[in-house]
């Protein structure tokens, strides 16, 4: 039995747990300081659906799948290799990519995401499943331009928006051999399978956990399939993970004009 | 006149902030939800200095001095170029660096550090000085054998214990002519100036904040001068900012029996 945790908003109210049942959110209880709300269910589209989480890190892995490490021209890695995305660029379903000035090609990445449940490190293979919560959806929103010209995926991978994460936390489900899918304006862009991951789950939370401390609420997105490609103002960016849901961002310019 | 910022834990307690005066640290108040403490005066021996900022982002800057650029064997950027540095890596004075295995290469890097006081983003350089809370020191450690191995820096500067910093935010100084400088076991590694930064202060608060929105204790590590090199387990490692004071970290190896 797989539960589909969200957080959410429903008439402005300060951000609250729930769970998707049924197409309606059952709430779990407020997050702030005012204790546990009565239990309530609200139709799915009269709340807005946020972030599933807030973590502290964002975790990425470059060239995780042999497809995608070959489209752009790396070799299948021997190790992992892995980045930190600002935490401030984590964005919830529905909320826009915005493109900044300057930038000249910004890539869709549908990844499946690790949302970490408890405080761990140096955990075995053999324990990995224990330290995560759930599973999500992640757009790794990437300038591939700044990418490029850097090296180092600090700017490429930064900029706030560049982060979309959800629609909700998939608890109990298996990660092994999932869909992973993009779809721009209705067309699929790209359609993978974690079972083609270099590197898996369990050896990710290994690898990573041996070198930092992982938090409740950390994300690690695990790397992306084949089909990575452009995405445009007015587009409209759709990433499926095989359980999770669809994750949809619209996307729009930055107006620098504004402050 | 320049007030120098501390956090500290004294007789177990919760961490505090407070400001160095004459060799004493003078209460601000307590962090906790009990409300401000009444003013108290501690010899500075009697207290457990903290890292004096809790980041939620800890930001680097690749080759921003010439020099260090020339021994990396790297041009000197025309743009910024920059990381993030996991801030679970992020310890205090006094605190251990450990030298986890498998890398055979670690490094000091000297740094000053920048704390942002207020949440900002596309801040003009002309502006910067208005979002900063202060400024401390940095060692931006690195296992230079993982960094040039993954090309991105994910791993070689993410372990934690990697990013030491203090002993204080200086609030109040001026950043543009600081002597940086490294001392292992005394002997004198590095020793640059700020005023030979590629870009200074302003200009990276301007580039940084118009790609990520910045928070209240986030940090910015600027960058470091040439003369890095390796430490080893027993050294004792010293940054220095002038006008920020001496972070003193010994280092140690990880023992991988422990959990």
């Amino acid at each position: 039995m797989i539960e589909r945790r969200v957080r959410f908003t429903v008439d402005g109210s300060p951000p609250q747990v729930g769970r998707l049942i049924d197409g309606e959110v059952q709430t779990l209880g407020a997050t702030g300081l005012s204790g546990e709300s009565a239990p309530a269910r609200h139709p799915l589209d009269a709340v807005r659906l946020l972030a599933p989480c807030e973590p502290g890190k964002v975790i990425g892995v470059a060239a995780n799948y042999r497809d995608h490490a070959a489209e752009m021209g790396r070799p299948v890695p021997t190790t992992p290799r892995i980045f930190l995305k600002a935490q401030s660029a984590v964005v919830g379903p529905g909320d826009p990519i915005v493109i900044p000035p300057r930038t000249v090609r910004v890539d869709h990445e549908a990844e499946l995401g690790v949302v970490i449940g408890r405080r761990c490190h140096r955990v075995r293979p053999e324990d990995a499943l224990e330290v995560i919560l759930g599973f999500t959806a992640v757009n790794d929103v990437t300038a591939r331009d700044f990418q490029r010209a850097d090296g180092i995926f600090g700017r490429g991978k930064g900029f706030d928006t560049f982060c979309p994460v959800g629609p909700c936390i998939a608890v109990g489900l298996d990660p092994r051999d999932l869909a992973v899918r993009t779809r721009v304006n209705g067309a699929l862009r790209q359609d993978g399978r974690t079972s083609d991951m270099v590197f898996d789950v369990p050896t990710l939370i290994a690898f990573i956990s041996d070198i930092m401390t992982l938090m409740p609420g950390d994300l690690i997105a695990t790397g992306t399939p084949a089909g990575v490609g452009p995405i445009q103002p007015g587009d409209l960016v759709e990433i499926e993970v095989e359980g999770v849901g669809v994750l949809s961002n619209p996307v729009c310019a930055r107006d620098d004009r504004e402050g």
